[in-house]
């Protein structure tokens, strides 16, 4: 299976000073890279390769790109030309377009999203180290995120004419990067359109998720916890820092998964989860959650959707 | 990448009442099928398959053999072939030879242990479902165990003889069966003796332990829980069932994991471990423990070894 | 100190089978007397004293009478004058009034509640037991709340009319009932009106709250989990029951407890909160909240109060 | 009720040095005072006044004095008669004796113990403040121990003889400081000597704990943590300070509480341990454990003492 995990995502932010003070005090990342156009790369202290997020200064918010990485650089051919084959374009671009990083193969998801694969990053290990390491590092910071986990792709969905590119993305992401589908959300006559696909790499219940709405955008990128306290540790963190939280601890009914949802200061929609949840494997049976249990699959303990975490994305 | 997971573990019981007690009031499974001989198969809620632990009535404890799951059936005539290219003998068992479970390749470990693997098993589905389902069932039992993780296989070592079955079980897992290496303990001069090994197929910090012992056999079979709460949990139900309790909850310096061993009647170590530890990957530096720091890499808290944790096996 | 705790709440339901659902399968107690009246009587599992909610039927929700129970049956002769001295009127209610309880005395608070003071009920036991017993016993139901831990008085509140029934009744629990104050929400000019009072009479944060309000009420009845994590659980079951909640698990400012908000069939609003929080004592200096700040001491994570929070009450 | 707590421990030390180092970056305490005689005044960040371990240079290990704080200084003339009526001796030293200390009474208990009572001390305030304050600090360092909670002290007891110290310390603890009991251990033939005695003043399980021994001494002063997982952050702690862990984290069956067991460099036994375990109540029925759950009552889990708790004290 050539393509691991996602490997970054790249967003705009519209104050840098405060951005950066987010991420750094509020998730626990930490600089390690600025480059001459005043972008900044970050990451967390369990991730080895030198950055996950990519700050770009910007007048608006949402996501440039997101990157996943693939084992093998060989495999970027092999897969440029799968990719081609499955009739899109695909652009190469040469290492160190991104700092530190290795060629990427460039492409645009159906819904709209500029999508990168890459083999080659610096590794800087993590920040307990690799010999005789303890379990966490002495200079946790904030809610101490131990690695971006994943991303939730808001999908151009207009199912009365014909446009659903969850359903789009869902296919080329499983017949050309090998992703699998964990979970999904049918919705109308016989539950017969999937609004929502969660899509995975490895034994965790996403490595990427989509959801269907009137135009593409970013919904949130994803960090990861070890559990259900560390979440009321990174509630607490967040009233510290009066950042804005759009929802309070819960539960997940899809992926299982403990949360809160909370904004960073241009308003790009971050969470913190925690739990594996389940053992994600290919012969599992995708759960499939329907139309009246819709609340449900979002918010479990509330079964009702807000406002805000339908309509505000970025 | 064709191996998944651990599939299930066949081991032996000298008690099979006691056993049964054990394995569904203490750990929550429950027995799916028993064939004519007397065997009886078991599975936990959190797992789709048909069973992952059989029991088999013997005058003496031990693992018989341990099965891994492939992707899809034809994947095992190529892992024959793989397997023989090695060197290795393998038979095919036909399909029916374990109940509700597809043909198995069979081999032997160089450490002596044997292993199957098959592609087809009945699936049962979990006990939650796979329509809306809650995040866990409300006939839990005992300490709720989602699934059967992994176990750990003691393996012939005697450096001075030049016999390290570590090693050669590793290379093998690692050039035929696709896993990666996670972890490792190294002592001797230099560092330079692998003395444990630890293996991963996904995201998951191990799907395989290997420790080198004077001889083989098996040293615990292990089954995942969600949190450190539900290890206290598990614990105080091992309490209220009489178990005959190794370790009391700690935590793992391989790994991250927090853990209890315990016995089943027949004297099987058991493991409740939780906690996904960290996101194993196959790009992750390998994770070294040395020699000074053994005691840390196994109980981080005491750092300190424990007869019966090294001498007592099955 | 007379008066040790809540003894027990009596509320009014207007649907008694479904209440008697709601309070054993989502807040496990169980019950352990039925009146000829069709008044239920139940209690939790960590509680010794034969019930500690009273379910009477009634066409309307909301508390009949809230008893805190007193050390020794004598001192309620010292506390029946020590109430007519402070020129309240009692009424002593003869033993069996209530069944299984001693004597009471019945008098109404400034706010309009009505308060008992009794001091001998049936001891049943916990269902542990005395002798060597489990931390938790293997029967329990649902979230298994530990005991009704408080309750939270709305109060008369018009300070532009100059009535305060929060200081009114404060000033009598504190000189009357022993009570000391732990925490306070201060608002209106310099803080100088005294909208909340948290009033303790052990060394947890509160043993009874009062918040003003337009009308006086019952804002909720409260039940004592042990961990954050059970509050998880309790969500959960709360879900699988469809039980209708107010606030998704979060963190009070005030008290530092972790909490969920729901309503029991009636509309009762319910609590499960969990944390000892801190520990209360009489010369610890008095917590005081700002108006600025009122949001926050009630909701911590968000920082807003919601409109069912304030306004729904019975 | 005059007595309300625990107020402060004076413990040897043999090197101040490592011992501050322990109390600060292990359990999270700070330094408020030194005095001209190298005594060390320390106080944990959720305690309000101004100390509540003293540091005292010495070639030994053990423990000086205990002293609980009552809540009036009028009472102690009250106190100090019932002592004397009581059949003890007992001093007042005056304010000022200990630094920012009141006057104290000090009389020596019949295991031999040195107890002071005293009512005030200088209020600092917790490291959260009074107003609108968070749960807790940013600074927290180590383990984070909310607040000395107790101590453990070994009494002579010599049933053969005639001696029990365990019975005697109880009997005037209940009567003159108006402690309650909430568990024993009996022992012996039918049951009928009591080993070790719980006594509390509060809503917790113990204020205060007696066990029988040949010699009296100091068992361990214990430190308040919020919850399990905060157990497992102490012993990770603990690994990370290389500090001498006798018992890694368990249950205990006394008081249900979660605790990890360990020395600070002097050789005196600390515990962390977390959880309100059960509401203590002075008409709660006592809890009592008989010889055969001996080993059940102080590790719940392994229902086996160890041989150093046992026999290692100060």
């Amino acid at each position: 299976m050539a393509v691991m995990r996602i490997g970054h995502i790249s967003v705009r932010v519209m104050d840098m000073e405060a951005a950066l003070k987010h991420y750094t005090n509020v998730l626990g990342m930490r600089v390690t890279h600025t480059d001459a156009d005043g972008n900044q790369y970050l990451k967390c202290w369990d991730e080895w390769d030198k950055y996950s997020v990519v700050l770009t200064p910007s007048d608006r918010a949402g996501m440039n790109h997101v990157a996943y990485k693939v084992e093998k650089d060989a495999e970027l051919d092999v897969l440029k030309q799968k990719i081609k084959d499955y009739g899109f374009a695909v652009a190469e671009l040469p290492a160190g377009t991104l700092p530190a990083c290795g060629r990427m193969l460039q492409f645009t998801l159906p819904s709209g999203h500029e999508m990168r694969l890459f083999a080659e990053k610096e590794c800087v290990g993590t920040d307990v180290g690799s010999i005789d390491p303890d379990p966490w590092p002495d200079s946790i910071k904030g809610a101490g995120a131990h690695w971006l986990d994943h991303c939730l792709l808001m999908c151009r969905f207009d199912p009365e004419k014909g446009v659903n590119t969850v359903v789009d993305n869902t296919k080329f992401l499983k017949e050309v990067l090998n992703f699998f589908q964990t979970e999904q959300v049918m919705v109308g006559p016989n539950g017969s359109i999937q609004l929502a696909s969660f899509l995975s790499l490895s034994s965790k219940p996403h490595d990427l998720a989509l959801v269907g709405a009137p135009t593409s955008g970013l919904h949130h990128l994803s960090f990861f916890l070890d559990s259900w306290h560390d979440i009321l540790k990174a509630g607490d963190i967040m009233a510290k820092n009066r950042v804005r939280i759009d929802v309070a601890p819960t539960r997940h009914g899809l992926t299982r998964g403990e949360t809160i949802y909370f904004f960073d200061p241009s308003g790009n929609r971050n969470e913190t989860f925690a739990g594996l949840g389940y053992q994600a494997q290919r012969d599992r049976p995708v759960t499939t959650w329907t139309e009246e249990n819709l609340g449900r699959s979002i918010f479990y303990h509330t079964r009702e959707l807000t406002e805000s975490f339908i309509n505000v994305y970025t």
